[in-house]
Parts: C-alpha cells; sequence; structure tokens
C-alpha cells in the first residue's frame, strides 16, 4: 500500500442519556472521562495518551458513526481519500476543527457501505496507566477492536484485504469452503476489524482490552452489586477463536461491549491465517458453549456520513447465519 | 454437643472405568493419585496430609458411598453411635482394616435415609502443598464440601442442626417461608453439608477447593484443550449464595463436581444466617446467569450401608423444584 | 478447655493523625470506614459483619492496646478471669458501654506481659463482601493474626497452648530444638496469635487477609502510584512458613502491616505442626528472598491496660535473632 | 527505510550442560522443546508457530551468537547488507541450509560491535497456545527483547532509529540529559532491544512475554520447590519503565532472562518516548525496589561472526553505571 493505516482508534456513537450511559461506561467498567461538553462524553482507557476512543454523542436516535481509524500521515489521507474516489465510493472531507479533539478526517462509505473514518491527528492527553490509584470497574485499557455484520463477508474481506492493507489473523468457513467470518488487523493483535455473514452494515461489538482476566471477572461481580446483572449478554469465556478471554456486556442503550484480554502477536507476514469452520464448537467459545440468540441477532445501525440517517441494510449472502452445533 | 464432628472427609464413589476417571480427575483436574489398588483409586488434593479426600471405586453400578465425615476422637464415634441408635436409626461398625487406609468407622443412615460415615483416623501422607512443580490442572486443593437433595430440607436441617451440631450460614426460603435449602458447616467455611429441595436423598455434588479463580479459568482451558469441552456444565461464575467463584463438570460416569474457590470464614458463633428469596436472580449466579435443566434434574443415587442397592427414594416435599426468575 | 475464644478479632492502635492515617488505610489499603468520632476511627474488612476489626486512635504516644479475641459465650469472660487471676496475672473488667461497639471485656496481662483482651459481643454492621463495587485498593477482607515479638517464645507457647487451647500449626527451631518461633491458632487457619523471639513483648505486625494474590500486586502498584512506595518494607513474597502469599507495609507511624493471602485448613486435631529449622532458606520466603533487617529490628510497643503508658520489655532468652543463612 | 525488520526472533547461547539447561528452562520455566540433535536444544514459547526463539547449544564456552532479527522478505536481507557494508561494518552471509530450521541469514557487526543476525524465514511448527493441558512452569508465550549493555549508548541509540527504522518508547536521561538507557521497538510493544550504558558491547538479559501475573508468580514457587531459588536475581515487581510485572532470572550457566508481562501498545507513530531520570526510584522497580549489584555488573559476552570468539568490550562513556537513589 502507499499509506498507512494503523489502527481502530475511536468509535462514536448515539446515546439517548448521557448521565445514564456514564454510570455503565465510568462507574462500572472503569472507562476514564476525558471531558465532557453537555452533549458528548468523551472516554478512554488507562494506557490511551489520546484524548479518546469511544464518544457517547447525545441523541434521540440510536446509531453508530464512521468507524475511527488512524493513519499514520496526513498524506495518506489524501491517498486514502484518491483511493475511495477511485473505486466510486463517496468521500468526504471534515476539516480540522470539524470535530473536536481531533484533527482533519476523511469519513468515507466502503464497499459494504459501512462508513469509515480516517484521520492522523488527535489532541493529547495524560496517560493514566501508572495511575493505578484511579483504576476502577474492569479496568479498561484501550480500544481493540470493531466487529461488524455485513451481507457479503468475502467482498468485505476483499477489500480490506486488497485495497486497504490489513492482514488476516483467523478466519471461519462453512461446508462449502465460502469465508463466513473473518478477523482483520493493521495493529499486531488478532485484529481491529472483524466481519461476520449477517443483515447488514451493521455494528455488532467494540471490543476493548484489559489488562487481566481478574479484571474481566471483578467487572462482572461489580455490574451485579450494582443493578447491571443483565447487562451481561454472554461469557466470560475464551474464545476458540483469538484465544481471548471475553465478556459480552449490552450497555444502557443496548450497543454491545466486548471486554477482552489475551490474544497474541500478529507481527510476522508470513503467518498462516487460523481457519476455523463454522459449526465447531470450540470456535466460538472454546470451553464449547453455545452463544445465545440476540448475540446473533441484535445489531445496530450505521448513520450516512451525509445525512447522518441509518443507512439501508441487505440480506446476508450466505444462508447460514449462526452455527449449529451438538457438543 | 458431646461429640464433635470435624468435616466432611471423603466421599466413594462407585464408577464403571478406573482409567477413563483418571484421566479426568488426575490428568484434567490435577488431583494427586496417592494409590491404586486395581479396585479403587485414591485420589486427595495438593494440601489433604490425609491418605485421599476422594475414592473411585470400580463397578458396574454408579452409586455413593456413606459421606465420610472425620470426628476429633474415637469416644466421638461411640456417642455419635448411641444417637443415631436412640433415634432408630441404623448403625453399622467397621472395624480398623475393613476399610483402606481410615480407622474403625461407623455407618448410619440418617433421618434423610442418606448415608453417613463418621471415623476420626485416617494414614498420613506427604503434603504436596509446596511441591508447585507438581501442580496441574485445577490445582485441587482440598475437598470441601457436599450437596444433597433430599425430600425435606427442614427436617435434614433440624437433625444436623440440632443433633449433630452443625451452623448455618446461608439458606434459601419459598414465598411461604420454608427452607428450600440450606448451607451447613462445622469447619469454618460456608458448608460442609448443602440440602436442597428435591427428590431424594440423592447426592446433587462433590465440591473441591481451588487455590484461586485463574486456577478455575485454567481447568475449562485445559478441559477444552483434552476433549472434555462437554464435562462443562455450569459456570464459570461466582455464586450469590456463599460468594465462591464456581464450576460444575460432570465427570466420565456423570457425577457433578464443583470447583469452588473464595467463600468466608463462619467462625463466628453469633454470625446470623444469610436469608435468600429462591427467586433471587443473584442467589445462585451473582450475575444473573440461569442454571441449565440438567444441574436440577440429574442427581445421583446413594448406596444402603447393608446392601450396597441404591437406597429407595421420595418426592420433594416443597413443590418448586427450581427458581423462576426473569432478569 | 471449658472456655472458648473464637479468633483474633480486633487490633487498637495509637496514631498521631487521624487523617494521614485514613489515607493509608482507606485510600490506599481498601479498609472500609464505618465511623469516625474525631478521636477514633474505626475500620473493617469487606467480609466482616462486625463493627471493626482495626481501630486507629488519636494520641501523641504510639502504641498498641490490649490485642482482642472475641470468646463465644459472656460465661467464657467469666471462666477467662478465673484462669488469669488463679495465674496471679493482672485483669481488669470493662463494662458494656465503656468502651464503643463492643460488648462487656476483660483485660488482662498474659504470661510475657503482653495484654489481651477477650471479648464476646460486637455491633453488627453491613458485610460489604457482595458491594463489589465499592471494593477499593488491597481489598481488606479481614483481620487474621497478630505477631509479636516476646522473650521467651517457649514459655508464651506453653501458655496459649495448655492454658488458652490454642492449637500450633507450625514452628521454627533454632540448632538445639528450642522453640524460636511458633503460629497458633484457635480459628482454621495457620494462625491467629504468632510469637517470635526477640526483645519484648512487642507488637510485630498485623495480619489482614485479602482475597487473591493480584489484589496484593495491585496494592503495592496503588501506594507507589500515590507516593507510599516507602511503606513497602518486604515482599511481595511467598512464605514457606504459612505457605502465604504476603507483603509488608508500614503505616506512616511505622507500625507493620502484613497483606496476607492463601494459607490453608487446619481444622484437624491431629494434623502434625509443621517443622522448620530457623535457618532453612525457604522458611521465611520460600523464594529465598531475605528479609530486611528492619523486620526484624524494629517492633512496636504495647500499652499497660492499667496505665496507658508502654509496659516495660525484657531481652530475648535466646541469643539468635534473626537467621543466618547463605543461598 | 527500504527494509522492513519484522522483531527479534532468536537467541543462540553457548551453555555448558545441555541436559541441565533442559531442566530449568523446560521442566521448571516451560519452554516448549522443539527439538534436541545432541548438541542444540531448540525451545519455543507456546504461541510461537515458528521453530524455536532459544537455542541452547552446547559448548565449553559461553557466549552469545548474534542476536536475530525477522525480516519481512528476503530483498531486505540484501538491503541491510548493502546498508552494513556501506557503513564499513562486518558482513557475512550463511546460506540456507547453513543453520539449522532458518533460511538464508545475514550476519554483521554494528557501530557498537553487536553482532546481529539478519533472517526472513523459519521452519513452522505447531503452535501450542490452545494446547492448555501442555501448559507448564511460567508458561512462556513468546521471545519478547534483548537488553544489551554498550559503551555509548546514544551511538547505538542513534544507529537503530536513524539506520534501521526502530521506535524508541522510552529512555533514560543522566543529570546532564545523556540518554542512559533506552528501549526501542520494531513490534508494536516497549522493545525489541534495549541499550544500557555499561562496559560492552554485552548481553544483559533476554526477555520473554508471559500470559498473566499470576504465572510468574507460579514460577517463583516452581523454582524454589525444585532447588531454584538461588536463580531469582531480582522481583517479582512492577517495571516504572514499561509497567511490566516483571521477573528476573539466573540460568545454570548464570544468563539473565528476564520474565515479562503487560506492557502496552506502541503503535502510533507519535507516541512521544517516556522520558525517566535515572535516579527517579520508580524507573527501574515502580515500587522502589532496589536492583541487587549483580543486576548491573554481570553481564555475558557477544562471539564474533567470524571466529566465534569473544569480542572485544569497551569501557562506559558515561560515567554513573548505575542509579543512586534514597528512598
Amino acid at each position: 500500500m502507499e499509506f498507512n493505516i494503523i489502527r481502530i482508534a475511536r468509535v462514536v456513537i448515539n446515546v439517548t442519556d448521557l448521565d445514564r450511559s456514564r454510570d455503565f461506561y465510568v462507574n462500572a467498567l472503569g472507562f476514564v472521562e476525558t471531558e465532557c461538553d453537555g452533549e458528548h462524553i468523551y472516554l478512554r482507557g488507562l494506557e490511551e495518551h489520546t484524548h479518546h476512543s469511544l464518544v457517547l454523542k447525545k441523541s434521540d436516535q440510536l446509531g453508530v458513526h464512521a468507524l475511527g481509524y488512524k493513519v499514520a500521515s496526513e498524506a495518506d489521507l489524501d491517498k486514502l481519500a484518491a483511493l475511495f474516489q477511485a473505486k466510486g465510493l463517496k468521500t468526504k472531507w471534515l476539516e480540522e476543527g470539524t470535530q473536536y479533539a481531533i484533527g482533519r478526517a476523511l469519513h468515507v462509505h466502503d464497499v459494504s457501505g459501512m462508513p469509515l473514518e480516517f484521520f492522523c491527528k488527535m489532541d493529547r492527553v495524560e496517560r493514566m496507566l501508572q495511575r493505578y490509584d484511579q483504576y476502577k470497574g474492569a479496568r479498561i485499557q484501550r480500544i481493540d477492536h470493531v466487529n461488524c455484520m455485513v451481507p457479503d463477508v468475502e467482498k468485505a474481506y476483499d477489500f480490506f484485504m486488497k485495497e486497504l492493507g490489513f492482514a488476516c489473523s483467523e478466519y471461519t468457513v462453512t461446508e462449502k469452503e465460502r469465508i463466513w467470518a473473518a478477523w482483520l488487523h493493521r495493529k499486531q493483535g488478532v485484529h481491529d476489524q472483524a466481519f461476520m455473514n449477517g443483515e447488514g452494515p451493521r455494528l455488532h461489538h467494540i471490543g476493548f482490552w484489559l489488562p487481566d482476566p481478574l479484571a474481566l471477572i471483578h467487572c462482572c461481580d461489580i455490574l451485579a452489586s450494582i443493578g447491571y446483572a443483565e447487562s451481561i449478554e454472554r461469557g466470560p469465556g475464551r474464545h476458540g477463536l483469538s484465544n481471548a478471554f471475553f465478556l459480552y456486556l449490552r450497555d444502557p442503550d443496548g450497543y454491545r461491549i466486548e471486554l477482552y484480554n489475551g490474544d497474541y502477536l500478529t507481527s510476522d507476514p508470513d503467518f498462516i491465517p487460523i481457519r476455523w469452520e463454522l459449526d465447531d464448537p470450540r470456535r466460538q467459545t472454546f470451553w464449547g458453549h453455545k452463544a445465545p440468540e440476540s448475540w446473533f441477532n441484535e445489531t445496530f445501525p450505521f448513520l450516512d456520513i451525509d445525512t447522518g440517517e441509518p443507512i439501508p441494510v441487505s440480506k446476508a449472502t450466505l444462508e447460514k447465519i449462526k452455527p449449529e452445533f451438538i457438543l
């Protein structure tokens, strides 16, 4: 590639009640609140030296704004704009000053119609990694990945691999060897961006990195202590795929958050992606636990980069929308 | 009381295939194998300085032998025999030498018909607590408790509390304030003996103490690595009741084993037992997870102290056989 | 015995600055503050259902008040008074209402001159064990033990074993098989009361139980984050003796606090006490780390039950005041 | 850069007794033994899909062979050869087949005289990450970094940053703002290569990544259980610099191995390196613990890429050879 996408760096989601969301994200999960202007709460993890990785934006309408990727240089933004334009995809520039705490940004819709954001600069803030006295809740360290449901995973996979320069760490195939899901990365973990087969494009979840497995268990205990037991949707468990220890939560508006710890280094260009069969019972949860129906069925709308309205979705191209396995 | 029951100390279960059971208990769970004579495998935890806490006895017929309680002195055995005889309950002496590695034992059937064993002496063996190089699997430390289903929990509760000198740490009531389940102890943890309402008397599970929560998670990982994922029945999770971190497994014959860590000290005679309502969603799993049907429905027969045959069971006296809660 | 001492239950120490001490005990270590009346701060651990286990009393003069043991019944107090009087040891009654939040108490000086308190009742408070949202710092669970330096360990050992009904879990001997230190218990852990050879009687440290080893490591991180790195005197490490994972801290007045997790069950009357040689390098820290000089040399004065003045001390009877080992 | 160095990938050290070293690395630390040919033991971590990351080579003479860096492509090797030759530095090609299990390799001496190896291909082997049943000891996951003592850190820093394309995560300065130590990375952790001021070039230690902090504590326990307590040189502790939880060990020949867990993501090109003052007591061990003398004084010779003989060393250019701090 001629450009260098660094990593998934921020997600902006509409929420209906900022105080209610703060209670969940800050008090229960332990995000650091960088700032609140009455319309937005800017949140970051303990090791993040950048202004935020999650923005809660007050709105009556739920929805997910363009997924924010950090790039290495300003010039990379121009090269990316050229690429998307050459493909006939919609692009939009937001000049520095348009969005709070970040520099010039390029918004696009990708081949799945999914809105993406690319930017190079974000305001610096104090890194709290060694302010252990401030650690709370799940001890959120940093944003790790986003997982999206798209109608044609192979199309999304090809675009991210061939045009955007992502690498694949693991993938899931159907009996007919069609790619049902894929885990793609720019940074050297298992993923920045995952895709699953389903009606979409829609957001499935946002994943955050924790320092150790006990922080995740402690988070369950805290959630139960303060009335959020219902927010636990799936887990804790070990993923077969990625090997991470995980927990899926639903925030007060229903958005799915994954707490995630312990994948592996994917630095090597000759790493051979790990192949899983959709019906392998150890794929999702290594221990064989099934995911609940809601985990497959409930996803969240993306917003158009121009209109801010929910974007239209299409049916999945592969028939199977979830594994069928009998332990 | 005039006698001093110390703690639950051993359980003897019939298994159909010693090698298959060894693979589960020793290789996967990390029990220390003290001895095997071809008909029995004697197992203990890492901190146990006594010969065994679990005996696997080869047999074509599944079943649980009298639950073994350790008492403080030989004289306590005689006093216990007198008590059971005075109540018109069946007793039987097994003189020293009858059972391998333990001294004189009293076998009885209690008011629920449940077979109990009392003994004072067991052969000493090397304690492996500081042989960290030998730690494996779930790092089983010691036997912790037994949980039994009985048709009349209040009757069993009264007998253990008033006649045998147990104390109650926590209990569960129905809407009509009937005791649906009770956690009773002699040692200073939450329980040696628990009772739940249901057809019985039958064994529900045997609980073993682990050193820390990560040992439990690692055990799930090991089980999945070597083909025992199906043995995970429930958890990992946090109990509301007892506050322990738990995992329920089913051994190759179907017996239910609980791995358990982190309850609290119950030394104080003025401790007020903690009351839970049956339908409180945090009672079973603090995080609100429901237990599967099998956890309520599948239990294991006790064997008659004379005939060795499965003992007859009765229907539960309370109608409700499991909680009904909607999160 | 005709009486039943349950466990070490509280320690009252003089501190020079309540706010400074609160910052250490509450903010850094995570004790729950039950109450403060301007002259005392009453602290408890997360699982304690009793009013306090540590009292910080404002005073210009440092010193440790009578070590508080809980007994099973009021009658036990009278029997203990009779015992101490029969031995010609000083006793003093504090009627209910004299001390805040506890009932009638017996204060005595034991055979080493060490002040002890016995009481049966303490006010009940909310147990915070399942208020995980309130967990902070080291997540202190409960008081575990006190360790005292005395000039004649064998004399103290005999009195606690033969007269007070304690049991010994582990002990340390010199080359001449004299008892140099002993770990004695009433509750079913390794100790309520330990004795070490040295000038005394003086308090060496107060130990508190933690839920898991990571809470201890996190406590070091918090201490360093907020300027208390100097308070770390020894550890973290694994004790050979007791097998606990430990950390020794010095509070703002210099008192030594041990954070402690993971010993073993000592319920069995036929448990054979574990013998260690003083110069075994694995005895103190299983990993071979030496304790610093201060750990052997710095201890804290006890206060006379009548005068409140520091009590006189005597030289150690055994010459060796610390181990000499070369790894 | 026109070439792409991926990461530190292997170290080859001479050891005097293969069996003795195996006992330490495999039985105590839990390395996976890929192969042994009687002259070499090839070791890897649990997540490594490549043949080895540590080679123990039988020899009467201790010493460290060229530090092995993996590059992205064969062409990168040629470009690197050109760079070193242009700088007048010694280079040597080892064609494929010369070294076991790896492809064509370039050996060089860098500006400090330190021997480096660059290669692109290594034989693939089974990744053991999800073979939890095989986890042992410290559960070594992968090689993380090497730390070398060099006489002129600024010279080495400049070469690695400007010529080889490394980035700096953290560094230490003297009072005169001279760089006393630097942590440099290609992969997205804190370091692949660290430099410290001192007589050199000599190897200070090799660091390996662990899955969690408890694996490190368990390793101490195992080492003590089987007679390796003396191998613990420093820690466990938290580094201020890197924020990792660490333990330094000395292997049977004296080589220093660091077990390391929990640094942070260094993906962002605009990350501002963290500056530490040499005498900051939290720099080395966040908790303020001092490192022992041996940690500063004992290092290991590199071997010449041609002769295999220990290479000559020079005195440090900065006077201060270790911090002086008083807590």
